[in-house]
């Protein structure tokens, strides 16, 4: 016997806060499914092949971090048609969660990184629009950035790069998952001090400004660092339902 | 044999000039069905009722003056859902045309409703947004009221109401189809003399600036007036393409 | 004696509590008339025969629901021009009050007909904008569709239509006063299982909706619908002052 | 016999090509008066005392540089409502023409003061919001900074004050009437070596510009430089119109 | 030895309450100079001039009311090219203050110049977007309107000019510095019966507004208006710090 | 001798047509170096390294592609302190120009690609905002996708990186420099059969769409195909102006 889709929704929506924040993507159920839910799938990205692996074993509630609406109306064409069709054809729901995924404080992608890392002196992190939506914290002793580097690689799968303008000892590090070298994030990394930036995605517009700033940053991967959630939804969404619930993992590369 | 979608959807959007108009409407396809069109169906709302009747006639490519999307993001659920499902399941494309269709100066609905009427002396009339949506034109004859309201009656299905605040004999008609007595278009009336403005849906706000701009105002129906352009559209394209072709006539009383 | 004009202005902006929202209508004074208030005229629109009936009556402040300003600039002519002149020349004040006129919870048009209605239960609806501007509520009993319509024709004086597509036994409606049938709200209907929605005025584009989502709509008229805050005002208006105050009553037939 | 107010208007769209600019004054008919025009006033404000002198000389067209609306809703109250009453009440049209007065090269306010200097060589100059509004042009001999302020006093009839960071001797001049001295114009007199910016109202944001770009700058008045198309408009009115056309001083003093 | 710049940012932003306002000017550090401060210098205006006097005195951070950022970008050239030069060069904090500055009850302008006029009963006054900028008060006794001109006189250094267009007797004064003369506040100066407004600077379109409100209004000068707090700066800096600091008059006689 | 600065700057504006094109960079002017140019220095980006080695080389004005302004305002502190004090120190001007140097049809960096990759049948491709910035063209030959990555990692200096979920064999190309792979250029790909799609910055968003548009796209680095144009213009100014001119690279690695 399954669970009634609304208990899965409304689960989700308070363990995220879904309606205390602004964000271009639209929180929360974007494409309605079946009324009972029969296992749940969790992925980054709202991308076809997870709804066709979902579909593999017998899941029809899709959670992801990247969903499919963002502000914008678009035709339903090209991979898009492919997209809604399968889900719609197979009568699976997709519930994204984007910015409250990135921040939440306990079981969100930057939290969870923090933990990983052992940080200590948690405290929020990289303002985007008026919210923090990481943290940054303290190795207990400092480091060497090698030695930081390998910790890095055995935390993030898909391979580590650092862009190294900064001192050599790390003991203060910020953590924001995603596309997250910006101007603001970048200057607030030198204001508060940061001995290393951690986060997900290059960018070229970037590279000056950390060379200028004499910042360390560590590019782990967009899609890597934007994982962390999700093991803990897996986690949480068991012990709260009785269901299947799996995280697919489809790398990009990115 | 069938048509490739695109060469249909490339026809409609040269006939109506489709990126010619600013519109709220997303005009164009709006969901993308098979390749190969099976034939056309025509309606006036992108309801579920027509997708159902258009799929029993075997038609996979249904072109509407009312469509999907207005420039707002939706959640994919409650009848949405059913709307989409039924479209993507039957692999039907979705085409909308909303202003181009109210405005085109041969096919459109106004400018085939002043044809049907025998008006002379055609000109643009009925501004939105800056552009002209509609068309006025002058009886051969000046007609008492009560005659225009019968010929009214007989070239709309679902009925005539008129607001009688102007004078008996009318010569100068001017002609908007759904819902266009706004205050813009009821003071364009006034200025041009237009002895009877016809329109479809009644609207509360416009009660008391017709009676004080001493206007008379025909409504024949918001569904009544937007299926003029359909019925021309249904010859044009069983004439450019050899496909089964048919307008599906699903009133809303309004 | 009259009363201050300032007086019976700030009587109603606390008791409608204007400063507290938005609204495209400009709340509160709109044209400014004698110092003294010799009698307190209300009327549901701001139209020229109401400030007639008004001045016959020796009445110099006009309350209405729907006023002259909405966040457009336009020029005084035409039959804006005989609005102005006979209220300037008689020397008239022009009170406007919208949202918080349909949503006020003890004098409102929707707490009032939820009233009348004896509704149990009573609950915000009617979600616009981020506000709710209507009630729900429920009756004692089941009662069948046709029970109820009898009641709303009673309570309506210028006839009710129900679409019909819910099911035939009502305990649980909501009410919302004027234009109120948009998707939004049918949404709402939908969610919170009302099973007769009680609104004002028709409209073509929610036809579809309500029948796909299998909703009871009753349509009481705009007019109808917005008349009774103003009912309750009158009585309110000549406790708290010693002035004549009457509701004129110009139906629109909508 | 009066004249038709329609054709007054027509003819001053006509002579400022009204609808060719977009201007935060909404220009044209304001307030619509009588049908017959029996005298046509000319004025730089849209204030009390014109429409008091303009109705003792039995006008009832008013024609002003600065009207009412500016895009922004305000209620008919305290001085606006003397305003809107006295016009009414005497059935007079209020006619704006804000920015196109200005900048017409032939008859408006900076061509006409470009005129009286008797400057050769004129190209439009003073961009504003993409547009043109002023005149730039030279004097036939080189002058000196005193001999030009002697020119300027003999034509602006309420004083003339110079800031000088500039050379001594002058040639060529910039016109734009108003309050002009913005930092664009400014910086628009510099790169294009204006000797003498000649402008209405002083501020005190633009001292330090002026100063510190080195530029001569002479306040001849907010009011006495925007009178000069109404001395030009008076001629061309009564040419026109067999009507008594009066342009009524009322001097700001600014 | 010097004090650290960035203890003085923050000293500023906390006595301003910078964070709590909404303001065009990009109020806070502007322009980022030595990291040791040692000296402050004070002025109305970012001018060259003001940089200067201030370098001349070792000062390296400027704190003025008018700063160089407003919302829109420009390029660094002309006379900007100078003021950042200079700035950059001499390595020079810039710290700019508007609202705050004019709306602090303790040590902003307006408070400030209630304070050296003896007005009782000071309550906020001149609202400004949503939040008030000045205040208004009583002086202990009616009056005269020309020994109210002479007190002013007194304070303001640069000239008084009263538009006097209400009662002889003055008690209650309304005071907000600059260019202060709205619609918004002369209706605010009526409805609170205000006998004498203190503003800075004249202007055009004022004018009639004045005389139709029938209103007292004193302009005591932009600049001057704008010291006062300036004045209460100097001193509280010189208590928090051990620095030298001057406030360096550059009036600009307006 | 030099160049007159003003002179460098209108040949750069109208070789680009630099006011033809709306773009969020400030093209033209940004920073106002001396009046006479000594040398003119190239780069990509605007970063302190470039203006150094420019003032190595005894250049005094940079041209870059990525400038200083995007329409937001900013503090002058931390790295951007230092990149605007040494120009303003050394009296150096910065020239930015961004979409019209992408789009440019004869010296543009994707025309200048297309040429070296010897396309033929080129037409605009490539639509942002209403413009094409890029181009399309054709093989003569069809290429295996291996021989296509050769003639790329020949041309592109710092690496390319395909994602091949397309057709082995490429005959048409579609060339946009920068961070290209948006969801609308890659839809126009799949629309107009683009074998391969060549543009410069990887993107995580963009690797799902790809994937399932079945689409090749080359990433050839965002800094490595933004040089192109910045090699034809070193020749054509070489040949304008008698100067020394000569492009830095500044590779980021991205």
């Amino acid at each position: 016997m399954g669970v009634e889709r609304d208990k899965v929704i409304d689960f989700l929506n308070s363990v995220f806060k879904v309606e205390e924040w602004k964000d271009s993507s639209m929180n929360g159920l974007q494409v309605e499914g079946a009324d009972e839910v029969s296992g749940i799938a969790l992925g980054v990205d709202a991308c076809l092949e997870l709804f066709e692996k979902a579909k593999k074993e017998n899941m029809n509630f899709v959670v992801v971090h990247h969903g499919f609406f963002w502000g914008k109306v678009f035709p339903i064409s090209s991979f898009w048609k492919e997209r809604f069709k399968f889900l719609l054809e197979n009568d699976m729901s997709l519930y994204a969660c984007h910015l409250p995924m990135d921040a939440n404080p306990t079981l969100g992608h930057n939290a969870t990184i923090a933990n990983r890392l052992n940080l200590l002196n948690i405290s929020p992190f990289g303002e985007y629009h008026g919210d923090y939506i990481g943290f940054s914290g303290e190795f207990e002793n400092e480091l060497n950035i090698e030695e930081v580097k390998e910790k890095l690689s055995n935390l993030f799968d898909y391979g580590v790069r650092i862009f190294k303008f900064g001192k050599e000892s790390i003991k203060r590090v910020g953590v924001v998952s995603g596309d997250a070298a910006t101007e603001d994030i970048l200057k607030e990394c030198a204001d508060k001090n940061i001995d290393l930036f951690i986060t997900g995605e290059t960018n070229h517009v970037a590279y000056h400004i950390i060379k200028e700033l004499k910042l360390n940053v560590a590019f782990c991967g967009h899609y890597a660092t934007e994982r962390f959630s999700l093991f803990e939804l897996e986690k949480i969404l068991e012990e709260e339902f009785n269901l299947p619930v799996k995280f697919f993992e489809i790398p990009t590369g990115m």
